[in-house]
């Protein structure tokens, strides 16, 4: 186990109603002035922005509001925030929304109270070292940045989608969570959010660091968890008891607990990102092609762990790690077929992928190699793209 | 699942020499002049107490020192440690040790700013929402204690144990936790940890709560963590990777991972708190006697989750839920016996227990009935004790 420094400060309210608190908690954590920052209209639609609203009325805190936050959310709407709060004396964001809306709100705290370029944070040129309090209503589990100091975001210049990682200036300070919310998401959206969650807890399983006892139990357990409650979800969008738990199982997967003590890989991520940057495809859509097909490509190099996940989470019990690895990885694949999601290029609407210039701009945006669990030069991520036909 | 709130805002600085940085993490969360609190001997002949006055000399931090704090802490200690803290201007406490320390720590942080007697916040006269920030030097992995809001201390009028419980007042700022101070821990010792550890999650396993997967599926994952990084650390007390996944999953056992959404049970600890208020036994040698007679006596009454944790975590086969949770408290008890632990009152020391009175003094404290899982009134709770001969 590798010495690692796990700080999680986020208080999670969590239940039903549990948005009517937000006035409250923005008070608790010196809230004065708001900027509200949601996507389309279906937090206007289903009423929730009015209760937010509502809510903020009841505890005397004013606000503003930045709507129209798209999926794969660009620089542009947070350059726009960082005026408005800059212009309007704004001391707390609060997202009304999922990832993207999160990430926005993110990037404008950060963005905010630093005088140069935001992006310089997300090109790794600074630290982020000083944030506004950042909270959320969360609408949609999938990527759990209710509960991270993460925060991804494309720059409309070139489509260059990077992640900001933070140990905790980036952490929401509150993350209101009502299951009830998610009873309206369709099927495909919500199959979508069970692939990014898992691939969160993937990302961190897939490690060659040893005797990581504790943490790998724990990442199997919420990986089980989600299958077995990822299946009724779908079958019963109105399911409570299963949609809170994916919805608590999203925030667990990546908030670090999962990942104490061990280098990460993140490599399917950095896959996908370029995939969801270039092509119209969803985050969690392009990860159920890629994550299988990264998985195999590694399982021939570096057994091991997917040897053990599929023991361990797929309940295969074959003898021969490469037998079980390989098996492990069609249950996953069967998993997410059966929730609905898409397994290669032609089922996820690209028909004519341009490989040679996703690999390139992979390995511009994120080095050479990536990935640690198995290191990914050009030609690695040329194979595993080609497996995803 | 329940509605919940979880908030759990300790940094945890995990590692080798993790204790260096201990000034660098008072100044942080903004500590000028420190309490100091220990136990006996071991931290001043180890060298840890030197270490960790250096790193504050080093980051020009004050400090004051109140050694001599014992198994079972008692009120004297922290009405003792109040007065110093008044008298002194001291605005952090910083425990170096295991739960004896932390708790009386904690007792002090909340009384001092308190007007009244800070007993009233035990025995639940009064909620505490104010306390003096705590940072943890952690010794001993048992208690959980530096990452929950909890704290026990022993009325030394009269023997009463009471446990105190806040939502995030008591939790820690900081805990360092170093798995190389654990080295030196007697075997017997270490074990009363795992026990203790155990317990923690057990108090939050067994519910009536439906439909709690995913906290279910980390609780058993710890469980299963302890297991077998329990017998690694008794066989060799040096081998760091072990003794770092048991020191780990004593934080994750308690620290609510393991029970957000459900009602809570606490029985087992109420019932071995009475034994260890008046017979000197070790909290955890008293856990691995109270735990399986209590699980033997509740499985006849709700084999469910019994049945389930012998199944999901004793790895029994069994099909039938009796005879299934009954195997897998034997193999618990085994698990107990293999690790040195006692499992009778005979073993513990206790030739003729005075169980009337046990049971007297137990709802007496704690009320009637106590527990959730199975609600237990005096004639339960009398036999339950029978049940460890």
């Amino acid at each position: 186990m590798n010495d690692f420094t796990y700080w999680a400060p986020t208080k999670y309210v969590f239940g039903r109603d549990a948005e009517n608190r937000v006035g409250q908690l923005a008070c608790e954590f010196g809230g004065k002035k708001v900027l509200l920052v949601y996507g389309g209209g279906s937090v206007v639609r289903s009423g929730l922005l009015e209760r937010v609203k509502s809510a903020l009325d009841l505890s005397g805190i004013e606000y503003m509001e930045m709507g129209g936050i798209h999926p794969n959310p660009t620089d542009d709407r947070v350059y726009e925030g960082i005026d408005i709060v800059r212009s309007n004396g704004i001391d707390m964001l609060i997202a009304v929304g999922g990832g993207s809306v999160i990430d926005t709100a993110k990037g404008i705290a950060c963005g905010a109270p630093y005088e140069g370029d935001f992006w310089d944070f997300y090109c790794g040129k600074k630290i982020v070292d000083k944030a506004l309090p950042v909270g959320v209503v969360l609408t949609i589990p999938a990527a759990g940045s209710e509960g991270s100091g993460n925060s991804v975001i494309t720059k409309l210049d070139g489509l260059i989608k990077l992640s900001l990682r933070t140990e905790h200036w980036l952490r929401p300070r509150f993350s209101v969570m009502n299951p009830e919310l998610t009873f309206t998401l369709p099927p495909y959206q919500t199959a979508c959010g069970i692939v990014d969650m898992m691939a969160h807890i993937f990302e961190r399983y897939f490690t060659n660091t040893p005797d990581c006892e504790v943490t790998d139990r724990v990442a199997e357990g919420v990986l089980k968890s989600i299958i077995a409650e990822g299946h009724k979800v779908i079958d019963n969008p109105v399911d409570y008891e299963a949609r809170a738990n994916v919805m608590w199982a999203a925030t667990l997967a990546h908030n670090g607990v999962c990942g104490t003590g061990r280098v990460e890989d993140w490599s399917s991520h950095f896959i996908e990102h370029e995939l969801s940057a270039v092509y119209d495809v969803a985050h969690g859509a392009g990860l159920a092609v890629v994550v299988p097909a990264w998985m195999r490509y590694v399982a021939e190099r570096n057994v091991g762990r997917v040897a053990q996940f599929a023991r361990r989470v797929m309940d295969v019990t074959a003898a021969d790690d490469r037998t079980a690895a390989l098996e492990g990885i069609e249950r996953l694949r069967s998993f997410y077929h059966g929730i609905g999601m898409p397994l290669s290029f032609t089922e996820l609407g690209i028909e004519q992928p341009d490989i040679p210039r996703l690999v390139e701009k992979l390995h511009e945006h994120k080095g050479n190699p990536i990935g640690n669990y198995v290191k990914l030069g050009p030609e690695d991520t040329d194979a595993i793209y080609r497996l995803m036909y």
